[in-house]
């Protein structure tokens, strides 16, 4: 039977900037009996890999500019938390509706820098994105492989609002391991006739299907293991091919 | 242990006008050797549903516009095939890089008025989105409730472009019986704090979800079940709550 599964693993601890979570993902899941294998498809919520490398700030201190200060008033937002967001940003795509979203350093286009106020300890602490997450993702699956033996894919995720649909889901912003995008042009479809056109992003389906658990526990799940999911295999593929060049995006 | 199992039905059999999914579903599941079960979310693919319903075009007996052609010309597409994209098309949202996005009678916005070209019989049929795809899904989801007394959400999907990102996902279009907004606002988050936005797309999450194994399989598989998940109930939601109103949208 064709079945893929995504196991949460749960009661894993708060984590602190040098913590490796290589090691607590191989011992949490070894303790609720579903030891990492072969092929599994590890996804990491940015934040506790923003918390790991210290990618974290204490809103209280940061002095807001002017201009944070200016644009937090007409949004009724934290200035200390705006000029955060500026800071992570390369640019401001759009600002209407009490949202701003921008263009962060690594091309991400997405709500408030990526910066997140959920999921860290102390009320006015928020996650900024990793600076690297492809590089965070493969320090995380190089361990694994050190410590099983086994070759698994790791993906760090974001969840990100998106044009035209409402709702947020989850996506992913760093992998290793593992192409985002599966090519599928030239493969056959079921009644044998050869796909047009069809690159699916592999790595946001996997980053979705992780957050079935993830945001499933009132407890927090930050860590999912997708198992049975047969991935296109790479050695150094980025997320950053997820991001569409702004000259060939007809919504930019 | 939080495990959420996405299981592939296989060798489902190719519809044709008139068949009943709810059947098909309910029999193939237990030929594979895994009934429906109370609480499950069944993913079906958007072409086998526009099938039963007879939504499929010959585009030999389609009888192009000079401004199918005119367009068909410029974008090197099949001026039947843009004559159809055109007649499912509330109106052209854009039209360029050799894409059509418009907006669908239903309200969505996506490449190509949602006809899709593949998985249907003959190289010339396309499949267009059924014309009331929560009522297919209310349909699917109470012959299941009539054929094993069990109650199931039902999620009708396609895949779909995005802007900002590459790659396609697979998102709903009709669902019956789930919330496709799962409100987490006012709820807490794993350190006790209130999350003040997150309102999941989990109907586009389950869907993406179901991708990993419809996707997978070379033979093709048109519907999923997703076991394990607890989703949101709802008796009259609609597909059409994950649509951003114009108005709201930074990007239109």
């Amino acid at each position: 039977m064709n079945i893929v599964q995504v196991i949460g693993i749960e009661e894993f601890p708060i984590v602190k900037k040098g913590d490796s979570l290589a090691e607590l993902i191989c011992n949490m899941a070894k303790k609720q009996g579903t030891s990492v294998q072969d092929g599994d498809v590890i996804v990491v919520t940015h934040v506790v890999v923003s918390r790991v490398e210290g990618k974290i700030v204490n809103l209280d201190e940061v002095v807001p500019s002017e201009f944070a200060k200016n644009i937090a008033a007409q949004y009724e937002k934290d200035p200390a938390l705006v000029e955060v967001v500026l800071q992570e940003a390369k640019r401001i795509v759009r600002m209407d509706e009490g949202k701003i979203i921008t263009e962060t350093k690594h091309g991400f286009v997405c709500a408030n820098s990526g910066v997140d106020k959920s999921n860290v300890p102390g009320e006015r602490v928020v996650a900024l994105l990793p600076d690297d997450p492809d590089g965070s993702a493969e320090k995380i699956r190089r361990e694994i492989k050190r410590l099983t033996g086994y070759d698994v894919a790791v993906i760090v995720s974001d969840t990100h609002g998106r044009p035209l649909r409402e709702g947020e889901i989850n996506v992913a912003v760093g992998v290793a391991g593992i192409k985002p995008i599966r090519d599928r042009r030239g493969e056959k479809d079921f009644f044998g006739y050869v796909l047009r056109v069809k690159q699916t992003a592999v790595a946001d389906e996997l980053s979705s299907s992780a957050e079935l658990v993830i945001g499933q526990a009132d407890e927090g799940i930050p860590v999912a293991i997708i198992r049975g999911y047969n991935y296109p295999k790479s050695e150094n593929a980025k997320a950053t091919e997820l991001i569409r060049p702004k000259e060939k995006d007809l919504f930019l």
